[in-house]
């Protein structure tokens, strides 16, 4: 489909395209970090808002203590050879993604229950999170944009 | 981004924000039925139509006969502290916060075309489901709202 | 909720329904590529524009070498009693689906920086890939639609 296309096809049903992602970041094994920083790098480069949403594993990687996130089982016998590639290609890793994103506007927050449930404070996690919020604020921010459940 | 923020960019690009959210679950280890409660019930108490669609493993945690959710495997030594966490917050379970959504008028369909892969019926079902439905119908119940893919 | 209800809803709130879906394909188990043949090929059938962007491990399901997708680790018991409940079923394989919801104008594209982190190029994906693109290509496409990360 081409842009004019799309174009075309959202005057026909009257609606504007959004302006903002939204991402629940839930998932902690170390693949699933790379679409975070992608995802929320390309959607503040092209001017939308980004606002994302730690939840479950995922708080792990955002402690100033280190994690190490696991790679998915069922895919461990290939993580040698992906993270040559990523080097290889130097893609960057996620985190100097997300704080591209971040200067640019991205928001990260962090799950309040999720955060008790593990123990940890505001004053735990490192300087790529804004705050530690609710979830019913998070969905109300989410309102009236693009979702996505990592 | 403070709301009013949101207000604004909202109304620039000439849109409303929705009102519904569309999940559909399709993970069946333990810790993905938290989010799910989590978002069912944050946005059926803030006035939203909560629209759930049960499909792939996640069936085996809405049957009438109990099975124990796995735990993920990457995470499975965590099972405990986490459990001893949830309760020490008083976290309420997934099913509670789902049964609160219900209340608050959220729907639960589970998928026709995995029901019949698994043998299963809609009486086999506890009473969290509202009905058998096909994927066709969630999509189209899903327009126009925030998606969720779990 | 009736369609009526949701037509009625919409009014209230002065928004049409979307008329995209946009599907970000991530995971490589095999279990997952099932959604993606079911949720496109209804949107397609109803008219909607997909688009789907693969990425992470599930680009392995889109190379002409064929690689088999592993089971998810957690459910690897129940794999053999869901094939057989499949073909009983005569559900089809979620690669017909996909060429189902392509013959209807669905469009597949491969991401280009998971491309290059795996050493494949356009030439080495079969007949399913329309092209190879960049993230904020797709996530300029995804807008003003329903979102759907798997």
């Amino acid at each position: 489909m081409t842009s004019t296309g799309t174009a075309v096809a959202e005057a026909a049903i009257g609606k504007s395209p959004t302006n903002k992602i939204s991402i629940v970041m839930f998932s902690g094994t170390a693949d699933k970090f790379i679409p975070l920083g992608v995802l929320a790098q390309a959607g503040s480069a092209m001017g939308m808002d980004v606002e994302v949403f730690i939840t479950g594993f995922a708080l792990l990687g955002f402690t100033k203590e280190p994690h190490e996130a696991p790679f998915p089982s069922e895919f461990a016998a290939m993580a040698p050879a992906l993270m040559q590639g990523m080097k290889g290609n130097q893609v960057a890793p996620w985190d100097t993604m997300l704080r591209q994103a971040k200067d640019l506007g991205a928001k990260v927050h962090v799950c309040s229950m999720m955060s008790g449930v593990m123990g940890l404070k505001l004053e735990d996690y490192n300087d790529l999170v804004d705050d530690v919020v609710g979830a019913a604020t998070f969905v109300e921010t989410a309102r009236g944009g693009e979702t996505f459940f990592i």
